[in-house]
C-alpha cells in the first residue's frame, strides 16, 4: 500500500494526462477548467487503493478512477446550475464564468466521457462495471431529487434524509470501493463488502459536513459558517431541531432573512440545548464503527486495513 | 423486411414495456412525459431494419435501438433548455411544465439509463456498441455547441455549416444503422457502409427541415413557418443568401424584429430570387444519391434496398 498523497498524485497525473479535444473550445474549456479544482479526489484514490489493497496493481483501475472522478465532477456542475450556486471551491462556477447552456453540454459530455473512460482496458469486467456505474448514477441523480423535494417539505423524516444522504453522496464512495474491487478480480461477495465500507465512509463524511457548516471554523472549512441555517437546507441537525424543539424556535425562524448572524445564533443555540453536536457525533461514530466492521470482513494486509480504518476516523476528526 | 409502421410499432411497444421507477416522481414522471411524445421513431427504426436487412432477427438490437431513441430524447430535452423553446410537438417543453431544475436531472436520467439500455443484451458487442454510441454523443454535443458558437458569428461558412449538422443530427441516424449492422455480427465494412448511409440520409433530413422551416405547408408542417428567418438562424439558406445577396438585403434585416411578417417576405423574396429552393433541392438529392450508392455496396435483399431508398427518396418529398 502507498500513501493517501501517493494515489493522489497518480490520479492528478492521469487527469493532467486525458487527452480532451481542443476544439469546439467552448465545450471543451470548462471541462478542463472544472477538472482543474484541486478537489480532495478521494473516490479515485479509494478506487485505486482498494485494487491494490486485493493485490492487485492499482493501476489496473486508474480508468476506472478516473472515470469515477469525472462523474462526481459532472455531478457537481449540474448541481451547481440547478442550486444557483455562484463558488465553488473559491472560484467561479462555470454557469457563472460562462452560462447555463455552457454549464449542461459541457456536463453532458463529461458524463458520457466518465462512460468512455470506464471502458478503457476494463476487459472481461466491462459488464459490471457498466452495471455498477451506470447504478450509482441512477441513485445519485434519485438523491438529488429527494434533495430538491425536501426543499419544499417541511415533514422531512430523519430516516428520509439519512436514505436521501445514502443515494446522494454515499453510493458513489460505496461505487469507487467496489469498482476498485471488480477491477483486482476479487469475488463478488469482497466487492460488496467493499462497496458497504464506502456507502459508511461516505454516510460519516456527509454527517461531518453537515455539522461543519455549522460548527466547522471558518479559517479552515473554506466557506461562510452557518450556511446551512440560513438556506433552512434539511440536514440532520435542522431535522432533529424540528422535530424536538418544543420552544418552536427553529420552525418560527424558517423562511426568515432579515438578519443572517441572529438567525445562525439562535437555531445553534437550539442545537446546543438538545446536545445535536454531540449527538451527531455519536451517530459518526457508528458509521465509522460500521465501516472498520466491513474491513474486518475483508482478506486484506494489516497495512491495507490501517490505510481504511485511518480514513474512516479522520472523516470525524477533520476540519475541512 | 417489415414495413417501417411495423418497426415503429415495435418500438413503440418496447418504449411502454419499459419499467422506469415510479419515484421520485419528480425524477421519472418528465421522463415519461417525454418519450411519450409521437416523435416518428426514424432512429430505432433503422436499427432494427438494418438488422433485418442484414439477416438477423431485428429483435436482437431492440434494446440498442431504445437506448438511442432514449439518448434522441435526452439530446431535445436538454436542448430545449439551451434554446430556452417552450414547445416540443405540440405540448410545453420540460423545463416549462416543470422546471429547469427538473429538465436537466431528468435529461442526465436519461442519458445514463439510454447507456444502461445499450447494454441490455450486447454480448460480445458491447465494448464496439459503446465505442460507436458514445463517440456519436461526443459528435452530438460538439455540433450543438458548434450550431450555438454560430449564433454569434456573421461569418459562418457552407462548409461549417454542413458540419455542424453532420455534428449535430446526422452521426446518430449514422449510428443507429451502424448499430443495427453490429448487433447482426455484420463485418466491420458492413457497418460502416451503413453509418454511412444514415450520415447522407440525415444530411437530406435536415436540409429539408430547412427548406421547410421557410417553405413548408403551415398545415401540415406542424410549426409556424419563417421562424428559422425570424431568429437569424444561421441555416443553408441563410447562409448562401448572405454570401451573394449583392442588394444587402439580408444582412440589413438580421436583428430586425419590429415587422416579422415583412422580414419572412423579404428574406424569402431574396431566397427566391437566389434560385435557393431549387439549389437546396439539388443539394438534398446529391446527398439522397450519396446514401443510395451506400446501399448498393452492401449485401441486402432487393426487398432492403428498397425499403432503405424509399426512406432516403421520402426524405425530398415528405412535407412534415
Amino acid at each position: 500500500m502507498k500513501e493517501f498523497n501517493e494515489y493522489l498524485q497518480t490520479v492528478n497525473d492521469a487527469l493532467s494526462n486525458l487527452r480532451l479535444p481542443e476544439q469546439p473550445a467552448g465545450l471543451y474549456s470548462p471541462i478542463v477548467y472544472t477538472l482543474d479544482c484541486g478537489g480532495k479526489r478521494l473516490r479515485p484514490v479509494l478506487t485505486l487503493a482498494a485494487c491494490e489493497a486485493l493485490g492487485a496493481d492499482p493501476m489496473r483501475s486508474i480508468h476506472q478512477a478516473v472515470a469515477i472522478e469525472m462523474f462526481h465532477n459532472f455531478t457537481l456542475l449540474h448541481d451547481d446550475v440547478m442550486d444557483n450556486a455562484d463558488v465553488r471551491r473559491g472560484r467561479p462556477t462555470v454557469h457563472k464564468k460562462w452560462n447555463n447552456e455552457t454549464a449542461i453540454l459541457s456536463g453532458d459530455a463529461m458524463l458520457t466521457t466518465s462512460t468512455m473512460l470506464l471502458s478503457v482496458k476494463a476487459g472481461d469486467h466491462l459488464a459490471q462495471a457498466l452495471e455498477l456505474f451506470n447504478g450509482t448514477a441512477m441513485n445519485i441523480y434519485e438523491g438529488q431529487q429527494l434533495d430538491m423535494d425536501f426543499e419544499n417539505r417541511s415533514d422531512v423524516t430523519v430516516e428520509e434524509y439519512m436514505e436521501m444522504i445514502r443515494l446522494k453522496t454515499s453510493v458513489l464512495l460505496g461505487c469507487a470501493c467496489g469498482m476498485g474491487a471488480l477491477m483486482a478480480d476479487a469475488p463478488f461477495e469482497t466487492q460488496v463488502k467493499f462497496f458497504e465500507y464506502g456507502v459508511n465512509l461516505g454516510l460519516a463524511f456527509q454527517l461531518q459536513d453537515d455539522y461543519l457548516d455549522t460548527y466547522g471554523n471558518p479559517e479552515t472549512f473554506g466557506k461562510a459558517i452557518g450556511g446551512d441555517i440560513l438556506n433552512d437546507k434539511k440536514t440532520w441537525l435542522l431535522i432533529m431541531a424540528m422535530n424536538e424543539d418544543t420552544t418552536g424556535t427553529v420552525k418560527s425562524l424558517l423562511g426568515s432573512t432579515d438578519n443572517p448572524a441572529a438567525k445562525i445564533e439562535a437555531v445553534k443555540s437550539v442545537y446546543n440545548s438538545l446536545n445535536l453536536p454531540e449527538r451527531i457525533h455519536e451517530l459518526i461514530s457508528a458509521y465509522v464503527d460500521s465501516a472498520i466492521k466491513c474491513l474486518d470482513l475483508l482478506e486484506i494486509s494489516p497495512e491495507a486495513r490501517t490505510f481504511f480504518m485511518d480514513l474512516a476516523l479522520n472523516s470525524v476528526n477533520r476540519d475541512k
